[in-house]
This record gives C-alpha cells, structure tokens and sequence, in this order.
C-alpha cells in the first residue's frame, strides 16, 4: 500500500505519529479484506452450519475496519472525538473476531490467518488511542 | 425502506425492540445518504474553502452511519460488544456533524436537513443503547 | 429518506430527473439494506448449505448497491462514464440477485422481498441509464 | 495485505489465476485508500475551487475500488457476470480518476501518487477481464 506516501504528501498538519498511524491504516485495510475472506473461506466449509457465528463477526468485522481506514485517510484527525470512537469500535470488533476466530484456527487455516490480522489491527488500533487526547 | 419486514420475516430470534431497531437502521440510512449529499453540496458552494472541515465530518458521518446500517441488519445482535461499540461511535460522529452543520444552517439549507437527519440518528442510536445489556 | 431534499437544496446543477434520481438512490439503499439482512436470515436457516451461492449473492448485491447510492448521492452527475457505469454494474448485480433469491422465495419469506426490492432497483437503474447520453 | 494466503486456504476452488486475483484485490484496496486520502489531500490545498471535480471523482473512484475488493475476496468468482460488471466499473472509475488527477499531479505530489495508483489497478482489472469467460 502506499499510506505512508499519500501521508508525506498531504498540505494537511498530521498531528498523530505519522509511522504509526500508516501502519494503524495497512493493518485495518488488511483485517477488512482477511475477514471479508475469511468469512467467504467459512461458507464453502463442510461445517458452515457451526460457523455462523464466525461468519457473522467475520462481516461485522470486515465492516467496522473498512470505516477506520476512511475516517484515518483523512489525516488530519482534528475531529479527536470521532478518531477515537472509531477506533474504539475497532479494537471491539478485532478482539471479538480474534477470539472467536482463535476457536477454529486449529480446524481451519484460514481463520488462524484472520485471528492474526484482527489481533495485529486490535494492537495497533489501541497503540494509537493512547496517543489521541 | 423495507427494514421491518426483514426483521419480521428472518428466522433468527432478535432480542431487541423490533420497531425500534427498524427506527435505527433507517435513521442510519438515511443519515449516510443524507451526509454524502451535503458533503457534496458544500462541495459545489462558492464558499467551499469555509466548508472544508464540514466536508470532512460529513464523509466521516456518512461512512460510520454506513457501517452501523450493516451491523444492525445482521439481526442477531447477540454480538451485543460490537452492536453498543458501532452505535457508540455512531452517536457521536452524528452529534458532531449535527453540531457542524447546525453552524451552517443559517446559510444553507443542505446542512439544515443534514443536522435534522444526524440529530434523529443520534437520538434513536442513543435510545437502542439503552436497551443492549 | 431524504434524497429528494437533499436534491432540490444542492446548489449543483442536476441533469438528471430529479425524481427519477431519488427514487433510484432510495431504491438501491433500500435494496441494500435488504441484500445485507437476507444473508443474514439464509444464513440463520436450518438449510443454510443449500444456501450458499444466495448469501454470496447477496453480499455482492448489497456492496454494489452501497456504492451506487454513493455515486448517485454526488448528484452532479457530470462524470457520465463513472454513473453509467456503476449503474450497469447495479442492474447486473439486482438481476441476478433477483433470480437467485425468487428461486428460493417460495419457501423463505425474506427472499421473496429481497427479490421484490432487487427487481425494483433493477428497473429504476435501466430507466435511468436510458437518460444518460 | 495477506490476499495470497488467504485465497490459498480457502477450501473453495478457485477458478482464476491465483497470482493475478491477488495482485487485483491489493492493487483495489491501495487505490481505493489512496484515493480517499487524496480527496482529503486535495480539500486542505489553498485552491480547492479549482479541485472540485478531482475531489468528486476521488470519492466515487474510492468507493467502486472498495466495492471491487469485496466482490473479488468472495473468491470463488463463479458470478462471472457481477464479477465482470464490477471490474468494468473499476476500470472506468479508474481511468478517469487517472486521467483527472494526472492534470494535477506537476503541482500536487498525491494527485501524481494517486494517478499512478488507478493506472495500476486499471491495467490489473483489464488484465483479470481477459481471463474471466
């Protein structure tokens, strides 16, 4: 991806690290694509009748992370009010999908992958917070 | 919209009041739609360099509305971390860009309707908080 | 909704009929909402593995819808090849989410409606498309 | 992003070429966050006036690569048709996100990063048209 360049070339003052908020913005983009698989992987499984709770966090997930990635693109996160709501939704809806993911990442890969990418957004996502007044 | 009858006609047990989640999703909506066309109109005013941070919380608005919309309409709710994280964010990027466009209001009429349309979301989002355990 | 307002106060100049618009943008938000919330109800279902290819489906259709509303919602309209061409990917997407879901409308009361609601996007996408040189 | 493994632990088949569907999904997902953070980049220049319709065709270009993105992680892609209307869809917002941004792209550097981005997924979508039947 290219956060980092379009964030080195916006006349906008960025106020947030601007290291850590491309990454926040790579690793929500990566959560909302690894779950929007993840919950097309469970579908096409045998046991989709035991994954429907998976799935649906799955899309929950997938969602909420495609919103984070807009509102941090717009980088100059003076509305502090809604960065952090946001986020904090975020790290909600990883740390469900993470948790629930974990459960059949022994049966299925694919959610092993997933629970990854939604644990890595969660970390990164409250990283940030504290760095948001 | 047809939001009550997929809630009447789905198999799953939703827990929550049925009007009123059908009240929120269409709030939601039309809040989305609503913040995307002022963002657009403000867009087209002579004055859009005094608009741009009403710009910016329009699109905000409009994508976490957006996202609130989805979560809901997976009727289930028994996700009730993620639902109350979603609607959290969702009252407060709406009293934000109520707040912003009622600043507007005066002068044009697009940010009139727009804070009309976030003050309902905000108030019916704020009403299904109080009903998530 | 509130397309119709947000419509007649936008200082742009809208080519397109200005009532055919809004009853195309409701119509595909509509749809939306409705894709997303029959996926959601197959998926609830006991025969949810014969369901499959529908929630797909759905999901698709309840994506290409959001982004029509988006796209229609910057009622400037004067990027003719963009609004034609994502209102040919709407008719795509609603007629073959139409025929996947009356399929099943016999024995699932909500695909019945989502294939009412996928229909009448369809319709109101052609007459539009019908309008624009 | 991790669109490589997850496609390769899908239990779905997978008809068209791994490698290529891949380097689509990450070439969508950077365009559409780098459009986004343009729009956002173009409404902070001192000549926002002059950058009205490079704002407009960002958003619509960043909401059909999102949608793309979707559509394409659904892997199984055997919806040939939605498939090939969205990709159509992205190619036209593409190229004339492109084009646009191009006109800016000696004064504004994220209108150059921008443009180079829709050329890539442009060229990426045409070449995965070619393959679908």
């Amino acid at each position: 991806m290219k956060v980092a360049e379009m964030i080195r070339t916006t006349p906008a003052r960025v106020d947030l690290d601007h290291d850590l908020l491309a990454r926040v913005v790579e690793a929500a983009a990566t959560c909302s694509q690894v779950c929007t698989a993840c919950a097309d992987a469970c579908l096409s499984e045998d046991g989709v009748a035991d994954l429907r709770r998976c799935i649906r966090i799955d899309l929950d997930c997938a969602d909420v992370c495609a919103t984070t990635v807009r509102v941090l693109s717009r980088h100059t996160a003076y509305e502090a009010a809604i960065t952090r709501a946001v986020l904090q939704a975020c790290v909600t809806a990883c740390l469900t999908c993470a948790a629930e993911c974990e459960q059949h990442a022994g049966m299925h890969e694919h959610c092993r992958v997933c629970a990854e990418a939604c644990r890595a957004c969660e970390e990164l996502c409250r990283e940030l917070l504290t760095t948001i007044a």
